[in-house]
């Protein structure tokens, strides 16, 4: 039987970071050191393993990297000021803030609180603008659909004309992936809960992103032949295995590629906010 | 034969225009005039014709409305100092630009060149941002899009859950049309001149969107009966005629509503310019 290649993201991550450490060594020797800094508010037990992950992957690709840690009780004001002192940090190219935030603070605000120069997520509404009106120039988007992009041209999976669909429409993944979709010239289909039949949209996808955060969501019968699916889907199954919103075992057999979880998207998403943390320094230089 | 309810925006328009007219009146009387200003570059008849009747609509309802005229080879650096005047200028509560601008202008920095605040266009990055994320709070949404949105509504007819077909993806109608159905919950795809089977997509449309620039583009045999039609756009045919994206006549005996053109979206676009003239005015108080 034929089976999909499976798109090996970690493979890819390893290239990029590979070159990510080659670019920071360059600026070094230019006295600009790439530098990030995460903020985190809470306990959460799994935003304190990404946030310590990214901070590891930062150190070890030579970067500065910083990380500010506030109590769940945290105010939203302390939050403003700690994202303000980073703005101003001539040393910090890159500022995150871990998601979730606690329910006193009003995501809307920090996000806009960052200045879009330094907002290495992508998710300030300037950013997220300037993408969706296809603007050209210098400018951050979203890791997770910037390292989507980034794979599928690596595995050149033609763009234009296809029918790509989305489910799930977040400004981490759904919205932004939509943006760059539609800007490849693609035809963009964006599915979410509300959505009445998604096998009947699904199926038509040439090229199907699946985020959802429901683990094996997409059957084998979701699928059309021949289509490339990547999964950003990462979940526990009862018995503590780490699957995708996609039956992989199922749709390994009829896709034409699909990405594996563990080791497809995650390791991308990690990868291109290195990436991306270059850039904003390198275009930090460009902007004066 | 049952024939399509043909959506009356002509109608609705004015009931739109009523209800401003007398916001702008109570407006007036707290000593707050709202005012819009124009800026048009070169002689293009059609663009001077759109301004004219815009000037003219808002001076109807009471409004202040002054047009800054600048010939075909006016600099970029001109236009940008005329909008920097206009957003310090208290009087002004709404400043547009007038498309298409010739090419020495760079659309994008003229767009972002607008005091968000004061983008009645909704075309500034940061509101195409904040609307394509969902932000709650006061914000400007491209006119066409929204008075769509306002006829929708007007008529009925269900968003949630339902498969809405945008064909076309500019930032003035096909992308804040998106962003507006999504955030209201339907599913949503975008189709634009790379789509390879656009019949097979319109078909599935409960709601069906052309903004395309093609007269008659879209024939029966594109749509599904009982689908909701709208039609943005408004071209000559060979006699003359004013005609639309789609093939009315053909498409009035399957549908379950249309608008006709003219006398659909058309005076939709420029009753909702003139609301939101009054919203900015509103918001501009409470903004401080």
């Amino acid at each position: 039987m034929k089976m999909a290649i499976v798109i090996d993201g970690k493979k890819l991550a390893k290239q990029i970071n590979a070159r990510t450490q080659q670019q920071v060594t360059e600026l070094v020797e230019q006295k600009i050191q790439p530098g990030i800094a995460v903020i985190l508010v809470g306990e959460d037990p799994a935003s304190k393993m990404y946030t310590r992950s990214k901070q590891r992957k930062a150190e070890t690709l030579g970067m500065k990297s910083i990380l500010k840690e506030f109590p769940q009780d945290t105010s939203e004001q302390t939050v403003l000021n700690a994202i303000k002192e980073l703005n101003e940090d001539a040393s910090i190219h890159a500022i995150l803030v871990q998601a979730p935030l606690p329910p006193q603070i009003d995501a809307d605000m920090v996000t806009s609180a960052i200045v879009p120069s330094k907002d290495v997520d992508g998710f300030h509404p300037q950013n997220l603008g300037r993408l969706y009106a296809n603007q050209h120039g210098n400018y951050p988007v979203a890791c997770t659909p910037k390292g989507i992009m980034t794979m599928l041209a690596a595995y050149q999976v033609p763009l234009t004309g296809q029918h790509a669909v989305i489910v799930g429409r977040s400004i981490l993944v759904g919205k932004p992936m939509a943006a760059l979709l539609m800007n490849a010239d693609a035809t963009v289909s964006v599915a979410g809960h509300h959505t009445k039949d998604l096998a009947a949209l699904t199926q038509q996808a040439d090229i199907l992103i699946v985020a959802t955060g429901i683990g094996h969501l997409i059957k084998a019968e979701f699928v059309k032949p021949g289509a490339v699916v990547i999964d950003v889907g990462i979940e526990h199954d009862q018995d503590g295995k780490l699957i995708g919103d996609v039956d992989f075992d199922a749709v390994e057999k009829l896709a034409r590629a699909i990405t594996p979880v563990p080791g497809g998207v995650g390791p991308m998403t990690i990868a291109t906010l290195m990436q991306q943390t270059v850039e904003l320094a390198k275009w930090s230089q460009l902007n004066g």
